[in-house]
């Protein structure tokens, strides 16, 4: 069997591209709606897709007033509402670790993949976000490395409290009035540095054993906490060579951590612009940047970039920039802004509509064979295990690449005809973790 | 148009009975099951009850070698599941202000507000329970008192979040490329005794205005607490006289606080035993009983009266007990218990077979005809505005009492023949709480 893509829809709001909600093309109402999430993930099953992706983020974002920031529902409700309206495709929802009790967590994915039936995803954010400190007591957001330590302890508490019940403690034994096999539930005792969790969960194993671990990060910390923990990665590269460059260390960090390269999915952002023509789909991009209103982008990289470019000049160069040493947000997102802007020495206004469509995520507008060209280059070229889909407008381009580029990619091979299972780790071909507390049959001689 | 009641179906896994797994008419695996959960929500819906209630805890129980102590889901996930197939009736969910934040509570109730379009209620608890202490970092759980004030503060903190959007800030104004009116979003900048909170919230303001606050708790805090912000009371009461003090007393707490009695539903639950004779109801609740294991009861109990109650004899009485002082967990709970062991002078079984169907709850074993002569005593007799329904065995005893109890309840014009609206607020008769930022209209001369 040759090797296929794994594809996700990223869901936020009505489109990536930041002006979406201004384009005759969507409709606004949509965000408050969840008959429309709901619609959304199905039309995504219908086209075999591997899952449904959300972002999360825990305050306001200062852009607001010139454009949606996420979506209006936060991602456990909303993804158990659309699990209850579909059945193969995988729901992958973000939850940060600086924020959040491992606890809480556990039980949350455990709960939220069982009514999926085995189809939860976790993607594990650090939040780099000042404004969510100060919504949970803090005056400033904890530093870049504390963040990823306390994510790594909160990482093994999690799943040392989802192997805490055996995969076989439940009995339900009316007739001896055994309801489960004390001997096969596990307290963790966990003390560390962040955390002190007695456990066990009080819920059985998940149907997964574990949700799928996903991760977005990719500074040298988000490397190597992913190379350790990750089954997936959502990572923004806009170029092949720093796409193969990126999936290389990763994979390769893997291998210190005992694990095996196939375990581990990276997929790259991808913002498609479909067209009939390379001339209609640059027309289509054309248009979108059309309604972009400066000030959005203009706080989403003042923010991302640590300085107010509010008092630059909006067609000059981007002034000189504080060191990445600086950074405690997304470092890895202010790199790309930094490489794009440098790459083609781009004016404030033309880096703006650089990263319109996907936040310094890879942009390509063309033909569906163009696109699928493009895929299948990353793919081949060892760059990517698939993409994370980040369509402009939505629902409408879903449907437009569903049926133009899956077609073509199907053609050659490259992707599914069908579900072959019905989990998360069935699509994504990803092994079933073993229960740390399970005892190992004995080899055979 | 005279008062009707209100009445929820409390579920609880397979049955309220703790013997309820054991019984032939109920199957465990339905407890693993998100299916079983909508179909009973379903069936409660078309029985035109208000709401679906769940409890919750965030920690195993130590009687779960012998039986189910909770739902296999959480809150949240289970009740969004359970909003996507449902149109009508409330979902009500429990969740802690002990281990939580503020800020991560209230998106996620206004987040389910959304996905259930208005049918949300938050059942406030301060988790008496040193188990769950110790499954978020704690030695021992917060103190009684010191819970109910950081309660107090945590509702606060929830109802300004919900209203820092005005329920006209978002406009969506395509044309002039406003997203928000930044001038209708409220940061609270709350500093208290254990929060600290800047705001505003990252989603609009709930449907509901606010979900529905429900709260369980009787103590002399509790009911304080409940005179402030209650709007719903889940309450065990085992005799009438009882009832009717705690419904006099809450009420009449209300107006210290400036608020109308008609503004809080008061629920005492209600194990009910329907047979089509009396003896084939008794006959019902000795079978059940038959089912008990003592162990689960014993827990139960030493757990509740702070005792080990494991070392006396099961057919002796009570020991001497600990004052209720000593008691830092459901201290409403353990008067309950003590009233019901002292007003029959109970042994310790005997004291377990009372418990078995409602923990404490009113249980009434009789004929359609009965329960609702005493449903409507209790009603009619200032003792409360409905019920949250405990069934023995579930679903099927749900079934026998929308059968059975319901068509008696409509014959006296006691109960709804059909939903007035679609909000839990409708159901309940509450108003939509205003706004506290937005302006009030200049007063008519």
């Amino acid at each position: 069997m040759t090797r296929k893509m794994h594809l996700n829809l990223f869901i936020q709001g009505i489109g990536h591209h930041e002006a979406a909600w201004r384009h005759p093309g969507t409709d606004p109402a949509d965000m408050m709606d969840i008959g429309y999430y709901q619609r959304l993930a199905q039309q995504a099953e219908a086209a075999k897709l591997d899952a449904i992706f959300i972002a999360d983020a825990l305050a306001i974002n200062h852009h607001v007033e010139h454009g949606p920031f996420n979506n209006f529902f936060e991602p456990f409700t909303l993804l158990a509402a659309v699990a209850a309206v579909t059945t193969k495709i995988g729901v992958i929802g973000t939850a940060s670790t600086t924020y959040h009790e491992p606890y809480d967590l556990a039980r949350k994915f455990a709960s939220l993949d069982r009514v999926s039936r085995g189809r939860a995803g976790w993607n594990i954010v650090t939040s780099g976000n000042e404004m969510a400190a100060q919504n949970f007591g803090h005056d400033q957001h904890m530093q870049h490395a504390q963040r990823y330590a306390r994510a790594t302890e909160f990482v093994e508490v999690t799943r040392a409290l989802w192997d805490s019940w055996e995969d076989d403690a439940l009995l339900a034994d009316r007739a001896g009035g055994r309801f489960v096999d004390g001997r096969k539930l596990h307290p963790i005792h966990h003390e560390g540095t962040f955390f002190k969790v007695r456990g066990p969960l009080d819920f059985p194993r998940p149907p997964q054993g574990h949700p799928v671990l996903v991760q977005a990060g990719s500074s040298t910390d988000g490397r190597e906490f992913a190379a350790r923990f990750a089954e997936a990665i959502y990572t923004a590269q806009n170029n092949l060579a720093d796409a193969q460059d990126f999936y290389g260390d990763v994979k390769a960090r893997m291998r210190a951590h005992g694990r095996r390269p196939d375990q581990l999915c990276i997929l790259p952002g991808l913002a498609a612009v479909v067209g009939a023509t390379r001339q209609e789909a640059r027309d289509k991009a054309a248009e979108l940047n059309e309604y972009i209103v400066p000030q959005y982008g203009l706080h989403q990289l003042s923010n991302n970039l640590g300085l107010d470019l509010f008092t630059y000049p909006l067609d000059g160069p981007l002034p000189e920039l504080p060191p990445i040493e600086a950074i405690n947000g997304g470092k890895s997102r202010y790199q790309v802004f930094v490489d794009l802007a440098r790459r083609d020495n781009l004016t404030i206004r033309q880096l703006i509509h650089a990263i319109a469509f996907g936040r310094g995520h890879d942009t390509f507008a063309g033909t569906a064979i163009d696109i699928a060209d493009h895929m299948q280059e990353w793919f081949e070229g060892g760059a990517c295990d698939g993409f994370n889909l980040l369509p402009p407008n939505l629902p409408g381009d879903m449907g437009v690449f569903a049926a133009t580029v899956l077609p073509e990619l199907r053609r050659r091979g490259l992707f599914r005809e069908d579900y072959g299972g019905s989990t998360l780790r069935d699509h994504f071909g990803l092994d079933r973790p073993v229960n740390r507390f399970t005892a190992q049959p004995a080899m055979a001689n």
